[in-house]
């Protein structure tokens, strides 16, 4: 797929991570970052990121959402929805499930397959910080394990022994962000906080349902700076060439005290591109 | 302090969590167990239950809220907040900083002091499943630090090199949970679920604006069993016997599908309890 030839195309590594897996529908250098704050720190005027915005079971990756929030100058241009399946995959020293001393994964991953472990009698899980990180390790240490992709698995030369592990359909959001703000789309994401007084939020939602637009997400995330204070995260059906869409916002700045239009943005398939990759 | 002389008091352990810290201002027996799930598990008819449920950098716990979600029967009885204070404590072979040579403590923990860290050129991180695990390992290994609390440090008579090491203040909001709803207190928490169609949200929101009534958070959560679809929770100030609030409750029961009442809960204050402990 051709986006303009972008200058580098950075996605939350390491090499074998799910966001590899999306970030090859692209054509161009893949680099791959060690977190995703340093996926938006690298991105230049020319060059794409690709980083997981939400999980279907676990919910939104909070480290994209603040950096959409932080990084004024960084727009959503599309989305793409991959489904992940995990494995629990062992180092070859282990036989039988029961010889399994620890289970290293990302602690999204462990939180999404959690209940199918415990029927195993697995709990003993180790947080890393990433699935593919964690077949690093269960390659390195006897008796141990990762809860990972199957990619990461055989590239690590690890022992698959339980594939499709999730608890539930699985499904993850990625983004794919640059320094462009795009005008076409069928969604919009808005980001913005609110004055603190009755009654707020509510009339945000209110310029929203006047202006028959049906509302995909709404999210609420600590400000950090101040306790118990809250930005807002929204995901809109329309376009910011809607004239509705227009109406609403403009109807919502007098509502709101930082707001913060991230850009609209369409569905990119994952299977049709996967066959360019 | 006495609370109706509860039949075991579980807390997410391990021993010398921040969790067992806010369990010790009750009477009685103290049970630590390894997650969060299991502590929900564990609450039968006169046993209460001790759970983060917010963080003022990090935000919500998920498993908390899941299982209240999950957990019809299970209430929330008072909120307790408490400020996490960081320390960066060794081995007894440690004399110096500069002979640190690995960091253990929990993913959360890690980035919340990782620039304070850096600054003392400690980078060398390994992610464990919680603080006070971190600090039993630093504690057995030659050259290794945990970073965690005073009181985990203490336990496993570690040394304290440097206190105080968050990058921002951190406060984590506790809850007691039990199965006996409480009516009284300063605060309510409702979850629901809404039907798939324009202005459901907001319809709800509505009737607390129109009651009089002040959010004082709102989040959602993805359903899990159908990707892309959410339950909110909901906290908002006032107690179940305020008549706004009955008339709001009543009014909201028209506008959602499922609906659960959480119960009305007061905060109690960390400090002038722990000297009780």
């Amino acid at each position: 797929m051709n986006n303009n030839d972008p200058d580098g195309i950075y996605y939350l590594g390491p090499v074998g991570s799910f966001s590899n897996e999306v970030a090859d529908i692209f054509q161009g250098e893949k680099i791959p970052k060690k977190s995703i704050t340093e996926v938006f720190n690298s991105i230049n005027e020319n060059s794409i990121g690709v980083v997981p915005i939400e999980n279907s079971i676990e919910g939104p990756v909070h480290e994209t959402l603040d950096n959409l929030f932080k990084n004024e100058n960084i727009y959503v241009n599309y989305e793409i929805e991959k489904e992940i399946k995990l494995v629990l995959a062992v180092n070859p020293s282990v036989n039988s499930v029961d010889e399994i001393e620890v289970i290293y994964s990302h602690p999204h991953a462990i939180n999404e397959a959690r209940e199918s472990l415990s029927k195993l009698n697995l709990t003993n899980f180790v947080p890393v910080e990433s699935t593919s990180t964690a077949a690093l390790y269960a390659s390195r240490q006897k008796y141990s394990a990762a809860l990972c992709s199957e990619y990461a698995a055989k590239l690590y030369g690890l022992k698959i022994l339980y594939r499709d592990i999730s608890d539930s359909i699985n499904i993850t959001r990625f983004i794919v962000i640059s320094r462009k703000m795009t005008l076409d789309g069928n969604k919009t994401m808005i980001m913005f906080t609110i004055p603190h007084k009755p009654g707020s939020l509510y009339k945000v939602l209110e310029k929203f349902y006047r202006n028959n637009i049906n509302l995909t997400m709404i999210y609420s995330r600590p400000l950090k700076s101040i306790p118990w204070q809250y930005y807002f995260y929204l995901e809109f059906e329309g376009s910011l060439k809607d004239e509705n869409v227009k109406q609403a916002l403009e109807e919502v700045r007098n509502e709101v005290n930082i707001l913060r239009i991230k850009g609209s943005f369409s569905k990119l398939q994952y299977q049709a591109l996967s066959f360019q990759g």
